[in-house]
């Protein structure tokens, strides 16, 4: 197997992503791991921190095709626009932080690197920078020419995915339509096949409404929308059960003959998958032509510089990345 | 302290209720149970079920002093209109169900009961036989002249409130209004401190929209109605923390230091609360002038009968009302 390097995006410079990629360096990875990112940025960082990292800068003329040392890191220097204090936002660099997206993505579609792993960016203060930014997936969508995306959180054996994500409540409910939910249902299923190497993945699906809407008595969207969707994908041999009621679909009878769960909407399915996970989950984007996951936690502004921070979801995050890019190649 | 009696109604006599009944009376109660049916539907089923269960016939003419020995239980016999079949509706009972609910709240508000404690009922089998029924809360809203009712479910420490219950989801949005999440709050308010003996309840308070709104870019509502009536009912002195994402309450951080999460609706809250709490959550409504809990799962219709039935939700809201009603007193 030829070897896979992999890179990581510190997203927000003031945040703690800096911190983590170097905390992390502590260990050695399996495989090659490139932090794209400012390398005076993590040398000022490791001094506040009181962590001695070696930075072994490295560029697309030379990869390393062996893991770095422990204690060592890989770093393909990008210069930030105006230097980083820790904990303060600086709309300077917000080009800094989409430059990095693009040479992780970029790469990942050129063939440099298996996937790719994100630390949190702050949308905020890349729009107060000028550049309209609505999140990394929509980035990606748009950097891998890629019509829909589907998020999916993961801990454990839990997998949540959602067939809408950040939109007001009150719209939530037209959103779910029928060709949304199956384009939604055929991409999770077809990474859970390609990127899990799960050959024929059982999914549950939940209802829009309070009990699934309790046969029509409590809203119309499962027996409108939601069932003839299923009906239509299940005659095609797709492994689909439901739509259940959210608040039994989340017990072990029937969590435990499932892949992945299919929640109609954020905080249906979000809330269990972080009470479960808290501090180890892991965020995918499905439906890219790239790997890409990332922490399920914010750039944690106050806590950058401290040193008390956890390394849990980010190493998630590079686990879930390594075995997706393992079961695709 | 007087000797405090409780009802028990088991619910549909087709589903899991009777059962439940006979085999809690294995152990003894620490306080007067007394089943409110049908000597003869308890006696049948517990032939099906093979148990030896003693009942003791009682009336509000002569209402016991002291639990019932292990092995018996209490029974205020009540006559089912037509034989019941395990597994099979028969909407012949649906007047026998009611009945059983009014002779429980109303001992309740009579004073003959300090609580009482339900099981399933079959909303569309009462329906059927030709009396409009929307569900015990409801019901025991109409009996007790309640105006607001508010359910709250829990499991070991961890408690749920709801502000809207069984709308379909794109009603959900329209019903937070400020009225309706005032008079929610101040009922669970008062409620932790009256029935819960806690003297200055701290509660969480979910947003409406993922992220809770994420200061408007995801929907308002938190900042026109949320908000502003929290704030209100803090200048009063209540405790409330929030809005908060609903995907980052649920963790340790924010659960430690709560007594009760109100959640917005439905799916919000409940998917984790039965995910921590599978077989051992309760239902409460709170509000009402009475005591009155209920198990968290349904009528089990297949598996009425066949004694693989696990009575730790039914102990669990025996223990609650319970511990209500010495707090209460």
């Amino acid at each position: 197997m030829k070897p896979q390097r992999f890179a990581l995006t510190p997203g927000e410079p003031a945040g703690i992503g800096p911190d983590l990629c170097l905390l992390l360096a502590a260990q050695s990875q399996p495989h090659p791991l490139i932090a794209i990112t400012s390398c005076d940025l993590l040398t000022e960082r490791a001094a506040q921190l009181g962590v001695a990292v070696s930075l072994i800068p490295v560029t697309p003329a030379a990869w390393p095709d062996v893991p770095a040392p422990a204690g060592s890191l890989y770093v393909w220097d990008t210069p930030v626009q105006a230097s980083v204090i820790a904990g303060q936002l600086d709309k300077a660099n917000g080009s800094f932080v989409l430059e990095t997206l693009t040479r992780a993505g970029q790469g990942c579609m050129d063939g440099h690197f298996a996937g790719m792993i994100t630390a949190p960016v702050h949308k905020g203060v890349i729009n107060d920078s000028g550049i309209a930014f609505s999140g990394h997936t929509e980035f990606l969508a748009e950097l891998t020419h890629t019509e829909q995306v589907v998020m999916m959180l993961a801990t454990g054996d839990l997998r949540v995915a959602l067939v809408t994500t950040h939109l007001p409540l009150r719209d939530v409910a037209d959103a779910i339509t029928a060709d949304r939910l199956e384009r939604v249902t055929r991409i999770l299923h077809a990474d859970l096949v390609n990127k899990f190497g799960i050959a024929r993945p059982r999914i549950l699906v939940c209802g829009l409404n309070p009990h699934a809407g309790e046969n029509g008595h409590l809203g119309r969207e499962e027996i409108d929308i939601i069932e003839p969707t299923l009906a239509r994908l299940r005659s095609e041999g797709l492994d689909l059960y439901g739509p259940l009621p959210a608040d039994t679909l989340f017990t072990p009878k029937y969590l435990e003959h499932c892949d992945a769960v299919l929640a109609m909407y954020h905080d249906q399915g979000l809330p269990v998958l972080k009470y479960k996970g808290f501090g180890a989950a892991v965020n995918i984007t499905l439906g890219l032509p790239i790997i890409r996951t990332s922490v399920d936690h914010g750039t944690a502004l106050d806590l950058a510089g401290t040193g008390k921070i956890d390394t849990g979801s980010l190493r998630v995050a590079l686990e879930t990345a390594y075995q997706m890019a393992e079961t695709h190649s």
